[in-house]
């Protein structure tokens, strides 16, 4: 295959990341340690888990404590849309929709949960401006995390965060290939990435950092989730 | 990067499709024309719009007339989930929810409009066959379209049919790296694998096919969008 395409790789190697570990550091630690170079233009997903667990984002819970597990599933929430059995779905703080307030139970010790970053915009930020730092490079930086949809069933990785590429990447002016104007195809690129990432990161490889490489250039700005990607109440026809 | 990973190339100089065209032999020579090979294990992600051209899912329509839009499109529906302005979420008869019914007057020519296939996983089956029998490979294909979502701005890519690669992989009774089981990872690889060839086709580009190399081989089975994808309506919770 001769012709520009997209890479993805899972960046394997990380230790169990905890409370204060310096996320970009161990990164950039992590791909040297395999021989791999960062170039500009590379976008890193980062899975939301290791991000929180960094910042602190992990509270204990007892695993077999349905009610005090939908407590604090609540307490992340602004909004209860739906309840079904074990399951709530929930508004966060963010403005996410997502199963459980995105508290997560799975590949964390026993007795402990972990809770979405309060700020994944902000701390894709500060991965970004810690990569370049260390790395020399501009890399963009995308936050995953695995949420259900409506109507399909299956969950897929979304982005929770971006810094350094766009979100969403606006396709209005220009035209398709028979010359007209394309009316309103606004493409969520963030969540795009984050489903390649997640076909080589799976669920249970403990591989939480993937590497594509090939994305176009002028998707390469600042951006933020919050502000692209969460849709106000406002124009929500399912909320 | 040594690893294995995953790669997504655009196969460049298709033709303009047209009503009775051989899709696959299409492919395969487009492939060919560019020196490329199609391996075992190799996935094609074939857009809904050179598909539904192929099979004559054409209908003449004035773009100007939103009255016959508007009913097109629920004519293609089975039931209207909402309305505002000249949109219209409908669930389609494949069980879809999405715009207009998937009614598409984008890359075609003025006064027509593409409709869904009539049964997008039949449709894979057939261009597997046919590419099987052709190239003497065993690939998977994946039928795209690009739908919004609930909560979440920006339209991505998802898949309206498969043939020969999962739909949905269940890693329920896989173990996270801690070794407990997982609890409820059924992962919509297809969707996820029509994001990634997104990310190369663009929306502009009038590159209508990818292909997606490196998909984990326990992926490659039977399939279907219908049966794996599409909720029932007494297990959703947002119809």
């Amino acid at each position: 295959m001769s012709r520009a395409g997209i890479s993805v790789f899972g960046v394997e190697g990380l230790p169990e990341i905890k409370h204060g570990d310096p996320l970009a550091r161990l990164i950039v630690k992590a791909l040297a340690d395999h021989g791999d170079v960062l170039l500009d233009g590379d976008v890193l997903v980062v899975t939301q888990k290791i991000v929180s667990k960094a910042e602190g984002r992990v509270v204990a819970i007892d695993h077999n404590d349905s009610e005090a597990k939908r407590r604090l599933a609540e307490s992340e929430a602004v909004r209860v849309l739906r309840r079904r059995g074990d399951l709530v779905i929930t508004e966060t703080r963010h403005g996410f929709i997502c199963a459980n307030s995105g508290v997560d139970l799975s590949n964390v010790a026993d007795g402990y949960a972990v809770l979405l970053p309060l700020d994944p915009d902000r701390s894709a930020r500060g991965l970004r401006d810690a990569i370049g730092h260390l790395a020399k490079v501009d890399v963009g930086i995308v936050i995953s995390d695995t949420f259900g949809r409506a109507w399909r069933r299956g969950v897929t990785d979304v982005a929770i965060g971006t810094a350094g590429i766009a979100a969403v990447v606006d396709l209005r002016s220009t035209k398709d290939h028979l010359g007209r104007e394309l009316v309103a195809t606004e493409v969520c690129v963030a969540d795009e990435i984050c489903s390649a990432a997640d076909l080589v990161m799976g669920k249970a490889s403990g591989v939480p950092v993937a590497l594509v490489r090939g994305i176009a250039r002028d998707w390469f700005r600042e951006s933020s989730v919050r502000d692209e990607i969460v849709r106000p109440p406002d124009e929500d026809l399912f909320r």
